[in-house]
Formats: C-alpha cells, structure tokens, sequence
C-alpha cells in the first residue's frame, strides 16, 4: 500500500531560515545560509546550550521572514537528536506558542513539514513553525566518543553538521511561495546493520521503501522531479539507495542529490569522508539552498525525503541492530 | 489565545489495550488492566526489551480490539521516555505501518491522541493506532540511579509505572465507541524547578495553563466534564495545581483526579511517595479503568491532559531548570 496523502489545500511555505557553524560555512553551500557563526558555542558556554541557542535564531529568523506576527502562529513542530530533544523543546520556552515534539532522528525536517502541512491542510491551524537542528559537539558526545579523545573516524563515518533550519507554513500564499502538496510517511525499516559508524547503510533500505511507496502511489517516475533530495545518506549511503532502488527498476540517478554529500567540499570530505549527517544537515540545506532555487522558480517541483537511523547508544550497547526511517514530502515551487 | 481545536469530525476510539506490570496489578486499578505480567522482564532479557516487547503487544492487543486489520491502519504516532525513543521505534519495526516518531516525555499519550485525532479527522488517514510507554528499570538507569544502588527516594519523588497503553482512532464510529472532539496543545512552561525527583511541581504550572486555555477556549467550566484527568502530577503535583488553578479563579477540585495517584494503593505510596508517573502511568490509566467507565456510559465527557518535564540527565547535570508541557483532549463517551 502506498499510504501517500494529497494535500488538497496546499500548505504554502511562507518563512524559513537557516543558522549555520563554521564548517558548514566553509563548504559549497556556504553562502546560502542566513546565519553563519565562527564560534562553536554560539555565545554560551556548552554546547548543548549552543544547540539551543541556534533554534532560537532560527525559529526567530523563519517568524521574521513569514512577516507573521508570533501570536498568529498556532503551533510549532520540532525536534533534534539530542536525548529529551532538549535543544528544541527549551527553545520553545522563549515562544508563546502550543509545542509538539516529534522525534524523527535525522528525518526529522520532514517529519515536521508532513505533520505540520497536514495540520495547516486540514484547517486546523493557520500557521506553524517547524525546525530541525544538530550540533557537531552534542552528538559526538552523544552517541560515539568525547572529542577530547580525538578517536580516528573510520572510513564510513559521516560528520554531524552544525545547523539550525527553520520553516514557516500557511495557509494562505504570499507571492512565490512554494507549497508542500503531497506526503508520505516512512515505515521503521531494519536490515540489520550494526556499524554506529555506518549510518548511510543503515538509512538506505528505508530511504529506498519510501521512495518505492511514494513513486507508485503518486504513480510519478523520477523525472517528474527536478530534483529527489535525500537527507543524510551520505556518499556511501546515496551509492547502496540507488543499487537498491534499481533492484526496483527505479533509475532516480539523474535527479537524486543527497544532503549530506551536498555541505562539504570533496577537499573537507577527506577528513569527514562520507559527508555531513544530523538532523541539522537536510534542514539547513532545505532552508537555505533548496529554497532558494523553489523561490527563483529553478525547481517546479521536489522532492524531498530527509533520512533518519533510530539508534541510540544503550541499544547499540545491547547488540541491537540500527534501524532506519525515511519520510517524503512533494514541494512544488 | 486559547488555541483550542475543534473537531468537526470527531475522531472515534474503536480499540483500545494496557500492558501492566506486578506493581500497577497490585494497585487498585489491577483489574482494568488487559494484560498484567508478573515478570519485570517480559520474557526478555533486559528492560529496554522488556518495554518494546510491552508496546508489540499493547499495538497489536489495540488493533486487535478494534477489529481492524492492520493493513487498513494508515499510522502510527507512538514515543517513550528512552532515548531515541528506542522502544516505540523498535517496536514499529514489527508492524507494516507509516510511523510518526513523538516525544512529549509523559505527556505523549496526550499529544499522540491530539495529533492522531487531527489526522483523522481532517480525512487524511481512516485509522491510527497510538501508543505511549513506559518501564520502571529504563527510566530509573536513564533519569536517576542504577537500581542496584539502592538509593533513598525523597518525599517528593514518584514511581515511574511500568505499562503502556495503546489506542486506535477511525473516522467511523462503532456502536459506543468514546470520541475525540477538541484538542488543546500544551506550550512548554517553565517556572524554574531543578529538583530532578519533583517532577510534580515542575508539571503543574504547564498544566495549570493549558486548563485554563482549554477552559476559556471552549467557554467550558469544570463542571461541565465528568472527569478532568491529569497525566502524572503525583499527590504534591496536583495540590500545587489546584492552587495555581484557584488563583486563577478556576476550582477544578470536585473533578479532578490524577492518574499518577490513582495507579497505586496509599499502602504502595508509602514507598512510592506522590505516585506514579512516566508515559505509562495515564496511558494504561486511559486505555484501562478511563475507557471503561467511557464505554459503559459512566462518563459523558471528560478532559483528558497527559503532562510531562522536559528534562534530559544532561540538561539538569548543566544546571539547567526543568520545563513541562500538558497536552488536552476532549473525550466524549
């Protein structure tokens, strides 16, 4: 079964915006951020208050750029990576506004623009904010080892980015806006890789279920797309969804850009080798570079699929396997 | 601005299961429960798989209550206290269902039925299935102390109950089936408590606020529900609200009832203190001894608001304050 929703009152995305560290600066995508920082602590002293920090700039920076005055905003959606996704829900103190959580680990950019559309869709709410966020330094502590121990990267590891994204949607279309139009939520998919160090394999088969079910049921071919965005795969990653998509005769290899192979340079993979991962490196890219090219009328239409592994340290520490999940939206610009 | 959702289609409950262990059996609700388990274990070999095997067999006792076949279930929204939310995740990997990772710490019972209701209700899924959850030994080894320690508990602290509870929505009703008819979303409060084992006074100002914005909302009084039901603010946690509430000029004294009291005997509270509490404790409270009264006609209407601290180990060992949330839904019986 498809499971693919339609949006028959389009959700307009009316605001985003995009907070960015240094690295993500440095990269190729580097000047399509709205906000790049050089230090690492946002101005606070750790940096899970850093993380924290930058949701608030990037959910500020989103309301300012919709032109909606906060008390018009119903709800907001959010959610990071890290534990109690504290980062996004101690940023919602300092807004007047109705919070849901979600928890998507890195898919979770496209979990807040399927749940929060729908919300907007059905008439429920005029307006949302939504955000998605990562920290480098948070996650690294996290879920792998204390930086200070400087432990070697093994060749299928990808970095955390560092970045805040944003979006603001309505109902209501100011001029140009890009829409969100059609949906599809992921299934939890597990083939059983256990590698914490190889998340792009341990996405891949549930980035690849999603597309198959979103593709049928939207009866569209990849080409239809100006692009298909993946969220963090990853360059290893990107390489197994397309082999798995083409056991499904899915040629996507035209249109397909991943996120995570996107934010460095070739010369910053050499130390970061897969590329970026996190939630923060689809929601940057989206609210930065994607959107840009929606607003300049370069896409008609995308989509984007943002790509998560729900693992968390004591699972792993238990012997369990990693699985994966994937969720799509379709924006036409 | 009260935020409070309509439901023009009410979203209706047409399955319903608790999973209970020994301690939640030997309290006065024992028999309201479907499935208690003497075993702390769950026939698993540590407690987090203790707690996703409790959400399989919640999920599939829900679907199967509802006589639905789980092909037709269009989604899933369930979260937990662990992290990553592990146990809801793992658990999703046994069902061939979208699903809608959330976090809402012990409030996500509430936010899965406000959220799920929604989806319904605008008509972009038939049917949902819901679950929140949780077990006593995960949340003591993730939030406090390993329990090998033998720690003291302090006067103020709650016992995290070991359940979960699920719910299946549907846009059709069958004969008697309670409904969803208005929903509040809870904002993130935070009136500056740091004291990790008083997550009741850390609850109820969030709680306080929501009820109040439920009630102006919906120009309700208290008395117009049979029952207000709070989630988990323990014995002090619901003085201080009714306090706060008092100011407020609202007296919610003659309806109110806690589920984080009402799980244990005063005999059991000797050593549990104020109460239960965890994303368990109002998920098996509701899709046990609430339902119940609902389906046989005891209840007309009642206000069922889940509430949660939003805090992480890391967040309070960084000197942070602990924010909460309480979400709201109208169920008419």
């Amino acid at each position: 079964m498809s499971q693919t929703i339609f949006l028959k009152n389009p959700a307009y995305i009316v605001g985003s915006f995009s907070v960015a560290g240094k690295r993500e600066k440095q990269g190729p995508l580097g000047t399509t951020f709205n906000i790049t920082e050089e230090d690492e602590y946002f101005g606070q002293n750790t940096h899970e208050r850093a993380e924290c920090e930058m949701f608030k700039m990037a959910l500020e920076g989103a309301i300012g750029d919709s032109k909606i005055s906060e008390d018009k905003i119903e709800v907001m959606l959010a959610g990071d990576l890290l534990n109690q996704i504290t980062s996004s829900s101690f940023a919602a103190r300092d807004f007047d506004i109705p919070f849901i959580g979600l928890y998507g680990a890195c898919s979770t950019m496209a979990l807040s623009l399927a749940v929060g559309s729908l919300l907007v869709s059905g008439g429920f709410v005029k307006n949302a904010v939504l955000a998605s966020g990562s920290h480098f330094g948070t996650a690294e502590r996290q879920y792998r080892m204390p930086l200070e121990l400087g432990s070697t990267r093994p060749p299928t590891a990808q970095w955390t980015a560092t970045g805040v994204g944003a979006t603001v949607l309505s109902d209501g279309a100011v001029k140009g806006s890009p829409r969100i139009t059609a949906v599809t939520f992921g299934k939890v998919v597990d083939w059983g890789e256990v590698d914490v160090n190889n998340m792009g394999s341990a996405m891949a088969p549930a980035t690849a279920d999603t597309i198959t079910r979103h593709l049928r049921g939207t009866k569209t071919k990849p080409e239809d797309y100006d692009a298909i965005y993946t969220g963090d795969l990853g360059i290893l990653g990107s390489k197994i969804l397309r082999k798995l998509l083409k056991d499904e005769k899915i040629n996507i290899s035209k249109v397909h850009r991943d996120c995570g192979e996107m934010l460095y340079s070739e010369k910053q993979n050499r130390t970061q080798w897969q590329g970026a991962s996190g939630c923060g490196c689809s929601a940057i890219v989206l609210n930065g570079y994607i959107m840009g090219k929606l607003q300049r009328g370069e896409y008609k239409k995308i989509l984007f699929v943002a790509t998560g592994a729900l693992l968390s340290p004591v699972s792993s520490f238990q012997g369990n396997t990693i699985p994966g999940i994937a969720h799509a939206v379709v924006i036409e610009g």
